[in-house]
């Protein structure tokens, strides 16, 4: 892991490129600096001797030793700018130039060599292509923004400078501040998971949030930021959600455009909180910042307003909440103390004419009450009610209960004195109950990440040499499709195919057909023979008295379709019992980021039409293969719908996570669909399967 | 229609309770009224003769003839004063007291004789229970809530007179104004239809916006709100969406839960825009208001900040909205004026260090295209940007255009005077790209609406005289769940059933199944026994040798089965080819607010698990049945998915259309299901039925 307190605490800055040029970068950033920043800024241009007062050298080797290089320089000197820092010990880059890969190939080329220079003296670098990077807590602004940031306990991280500059800018205007702040750029040594992992270990960091347009080191990205999220809630906006988004962030930052369903497998599996818009990004971020995480997932809602209780109330039916059922102790003292006309049941109102006392103890009797995990304040403006009053003992009781409370103290300038008092609590006040419900779900959303329980993938015991040779025999072909062996893959990996056997003689057939149940199903074995099926190579439930003759009749057709064929023999295989029996479908193809994707579903019109599926990246514990079996909406006709036996779910769970650890053992397989996997109440078989490897 | 004018633009106004008693609600409303009303003012007291120094009378006969006489007397007087507002010609009438419905028996028994009085005198009667009624336009303000509403061309109505405290402490802060403003209390007599049918004859009205929590006499509403709908935008909060909701808006306005898929359905078909949160209300509420439709839906993003950009892509792949597709023209002005780094095609990156001229220009191109129907302007703060200009240029091209203009400058206070400049131009501008984006959106969703046809249902030539007869029979026996009669009840109305008939010796079936195509379904025909297939009674799959001896046969179990059973015989059935067709799920039930609900699906467990099921209220027009075919996931199953031949929609849209009509002429049928609804390539066979009758 990266240490990044040089980057983000400096003692000293050397901005290389630093100039007094009006409306210049170098400028900006230098006047930046100087602002209010606790280390010291030195400028690196040997063309001045001070800028904007401040010192400026010749070189970095000149520079007092730095632990910061903010390098502003033009691209084609940038690269040796870095050499020099990593020659004279500069841990620390943020590289500000643009020019590199986001501009064509001769960028691609230049950024390349940067990268291997910052790799060859393990330099921490940001960029190119960055705004810069912010730290409050040492009053640090190396960026060539117009504003400083406000200290605050949320970290920030993003691939557009343009939103760091208005976040800020409106952040500033809503009293929201923020601990660090960078501007990824290109990426092209620290990236996303780097800073998940460094703000984790930052005490001045509570929750970490950023805007991205692709993950490249998706398996690492996971795999970091799962440890990660135990603790830090992370909460990310991933554009490029729609294909129409995809190919815009494609254009803007050069992004490849990976699969939306694996930035959403991965990201739910890294326990990633996944906003869809700025607003849910920041409404989450400063619930999550400033609030206990609630211990259940029940509200109570506390109103003097009908109509808008019945609007949140929808909005918690909306969400992972639910309302509150109170106790019977709080029951009765809503009794005592409400008039007739309210409602002691959730959402509780307390009525219109209610004052300051009656709202704060139906507050304070509701946040008591064990079966109420958070609470919603909800007000419409009143004659005999003061916001402000209102305000401070919504504060004093949430602090006393220490459970979380949302506020929907509705109006306009009436208001604003009150929520500026929540606000300073932490509590965010909204117009919208809706909004105020949305930002309590996201705290049981991260309340549901931070309690999971990780489970390491299932090592299964498994034929790792058989598949190898298998695998190493397709490629002597030549062949990158592959059929009859492919079944032999999945058997020495555990997964049940039907029991079968390859005969060269009718009286063996008539052996192998005694010892399996039922009928049998019956294959020229050829490889010269692509499409059996048309030449009536193939023979479906065929009781046992009559497999001497088919199997007489299967050779016979083979060599009148083609006498020179290798007939290797027939294979007979047991049939497998549809009827009492799902068809589902595993399959995997491989992300460009995250590597290989598990999809699950159930057969037929339910992946094709409906698009039923579930996907997962692997490797995939057993919880995380169980999840897959539930988040499919079909998933009742696994359970006995419509009166049926339920089928074996543990035999699904245990194929999915087979199939995962065959894939992440064998990169080379990119593409495998067990299609169908038959699962009665008895098992699971693999009836067909398709699997392509890249060579 | 309901003559509305005395209510909103009244000359003189009475206040039946006038008092100077401080916090009293008579007080509170005599001071609004007094405050900036252009007409007279009088109170009706015989304690005072004058209050707030105001004239005070002693009964509404002595006051002058006022066109609007506002109740605030206790609940037992309150009929006396409605009963006298009608015997001295008083037209309209608000009444704030409360004490009616909302409060149990005694309440209700009160409130319908307020109703009796009322439509004795044929009055325009508001609440009871109400907050009171507003009409900027005469400076009226009839409530008792803390605040005037500003000026404005919405109207708005609620269930929930704190909402309206709230929304107007809010609007005010805004700088959103209001036509007219009507707490709908309890709905004694008048309700939002006829807030709505009275809102689109007002010219200060441009759009109409409410809070619902249930709608009586939904039917009703439909018809109304499908005209309104054609020229006035209806933009509406029903609440109690979610089980929990219901239940809340049942404890608040004791509103019965009518079904949400019955809202769902009724709210579609009246061609009202539905907001599912306070924000999305307003949001569309003021897009609708201050711009012009759109005429296509495709936006042209402008953008200086890629990252937003990508964003606002997203959210238009989110919505119902397209990026358009620049012209060739376009594209080449883009080539000719913005920097290589930027980005010609949709969302256009004019880059970071884009003036105001290279913004401006890009809109104006954007909006030139004839391929563009409406634009964002989507920027970040930039040093070479002053927000203020770029507001003025944006105003000056939206009006030039007259394309609908969305903003999104983003920042805080350094945003706040070019907003407010957008904001007076009716651009509202948010932070978030999504939810300007939004705005756009529900433009686009009111065009669909304004723009279609309404097809009256069509009048298909039935045989209600047949069902009339059969209903009636079935009456005469106390049957309410009908069997055998209920094909015939299809068969009136063209519904087509399998060819049939009932015979009474073998013979005489052999030649029944002579004249069917294929095997036959044998079933015997008696009232007496009720679980056929449990006795052997049915028979499928009958070959014609076999139908003389099967005939026998179930004859013979019926007899043994239970000796003195009535049998009318065997009725014999053509099969119906089912591996050609496709089951389905035609149904209707009955709703308390909205009357027959329509309902169409797949058969088995797409209808069952999977819930993938339309609604529609009846009559539905042959557009409304198509869309119902559309409206579920599982269509393609009809349309030759997965290599089967596309089925007879046509035939599925007429027996929807036909099932429509028996329901609406019949009310009493409340229940009705043909499941399955066989179709195939050559038409529809309704293959079984339930049907239950409310007696």
């Amino acid at each position: 892991m990266a240490d990044l307190t040089g980057l983000f605490a400096p003692e000293r800055v050397a901005v290389v490129g630093a100039t007094p040029g009006e409306g210049s970068v170098g400028r900006a950033i230098t006047a930046n600096l100087i602002e209010g920043f606790s280390g010291e800024v030195v400028g690196v241009n040997p063309n001045y001797g001070t800028v904007l007062g401040v010192e400026c050298v010749d070189s970095l080797a000149d520079a007092g030793e730095p632990d910061l290089a903010v390098v502003v320089v033009p691209p084609g000197i940038a690269i040796e700018v870095v050499r020099e820092a990593g020659e004279v010990g500069v841990e620390n880059v943020v590289v500000i130039t643009a020019g590199f890969g986001e501009t064509g190939s001769e960028g691609a080329t230049r950024e390349r060599e940067l990268r291997e220079v910052a790799r060859e003296y393990d330099l921490n670098l940001v960029g190119p292509n960055s705004l810069g990077i912010m730290s409050t807590s040492v009053g640090l602004n190396a960026t060539f923004g117009p504003d400083d940031a406000l200290e605050g306990n949320l970290s920030f991280m993003s691939q557009s400078g343009a939103f760091i500059t208005a976040v800020i800018d409106w952040a500033n205007d809503q009293g929201i501040g923020f601990n660090d702040v960078v501007s990824l750029g290109n990426k092209a040594v620290l990236d996303e998971a780097d800073f998940v992992e460094a703000w984790n270990e930052d005490d001045g960091t509570d929750v970490v949030i950023g805007y991205l347009e692709g993950i490249e080191e998706g398996r690492e990205f996971i795999e970091t930021a799962r440890e990660v999220t135990r603790d830090t809630p992370v909460v990310l906006v991933k554009s490029g959600r729609t294909d129409a988004g995809a190919q815009a962030a494609s254009s803007h930052t050069g992004t490849i455009a990976g699969s939306e369903r694996a930035y959403e497998a991965g990201l739910a599996q890294a326990g990633v909180l996944r906003a869809e818009s700025v607003q849910e990004l920041f409404d989450s971020a400063q619930m999550l910042a400033n609030q206990p995480l609630p211990e259940g997932e029940s509200v109570a809602v506390i109103t003097n307003a009908g109509g808008p209780g019945v609007m949140s109330t929808d909005a918690v039916g909306d969400s992972r909440l639910s309302m509150a059922s109170f106790s019977e102790d709080t029951l009765e003292r809503f009794r005592e103390s409400l008039p007739a006309e309210g409602n002691i049941y959730n959402p509780v109102d307390i009525v219109g004419d209610a004052d300051i006392e009656r709202f704060a103890d139906a507050l304070e009797a509701a946040l008591s009450d064990p079966n109420v995990g958070m609470a919603l304040v909800l007000s419409a403006p009143t004659a005999v009610l003061d916001y402000e009053v209102l305000a401070e003992r919504t504060v004093e009781l949430r602090e006393e209960y220490d459970k979380p409370v949302a506020a929907c103290f509705m109006g306009g300038e009436r208001v604003a004195p009150a929520a500026e008092l929540l606000r300073e609590a932490g509590i965010p006040n909204y117009f919208d109950p809706a909004r105020a419900v949305d930002s309590l779900d996201s705290l049981a959303r991260y309340r549901e990440i931070s309690a999971r329980e990780y489970d390491a993938p299932t090592a299964f015991d498994v034929d790792r040499e058989r598949v190898r040779e298998l695998l190493d025999r397709a490629e002597e072909r030549g062949d990158n499709r592959i059929g009859v062996e492919a079944m032999g893959i999945l058997d020495a990996y555990g997964i049940p195919i039907p029991e079968r056997e390859v005969v060269s003689d009718p009286v063996e057939a008539e052996r192998v057909a005694e010892s399996i149940d039922g009928e049998a199903v019956m294959k020229i074995v050829s490889p010269d023979i692509m499409h059996k099926s048309d030449i009536g190579g193939v023979k479906v439930g065929v009781p046992e008295s009559e497999v001497y003759d088919a199997y007489e009749d299967l050779v016979a057709r083979a060599r009148n379709y083609q006498p020179d064929a290798t007939l290797l023999g027939v294979q007979i295989q047991e049939m497998v019992d549809l009827d009492r029996g799902v068809e589902t479908i595993v399959g995997t193809n491989r992300d460009p980021q995250f590597g290989p994707l598990l999809l699950f579903g159930l057969g037929g019109i339910f992946v094709e039409t409906l698009e039923d599926v579930t996907v997962r990246i692997a490797p995939v514990s057993e919880s995380e293969a169980t999840e897959m079996i539930d988040g499919i909406d079909a998933a009742p006709l696994l359970r006995g719908a419509r009166g049926r036996e339920p089928v074996d779910e543990t035999a699904i769970t245990e194929t999915i996570g087979r199939l995962s650890q065959l894939v992440t053992d064998f990169p080379e397989i990119v593409e495998l669909d067990i299609n169908p996997l038959v699962v009665t109440p008895e098992g699971a078989t693999a009836i067909d399967i398709a699997l392509t490897v890249e060579q």
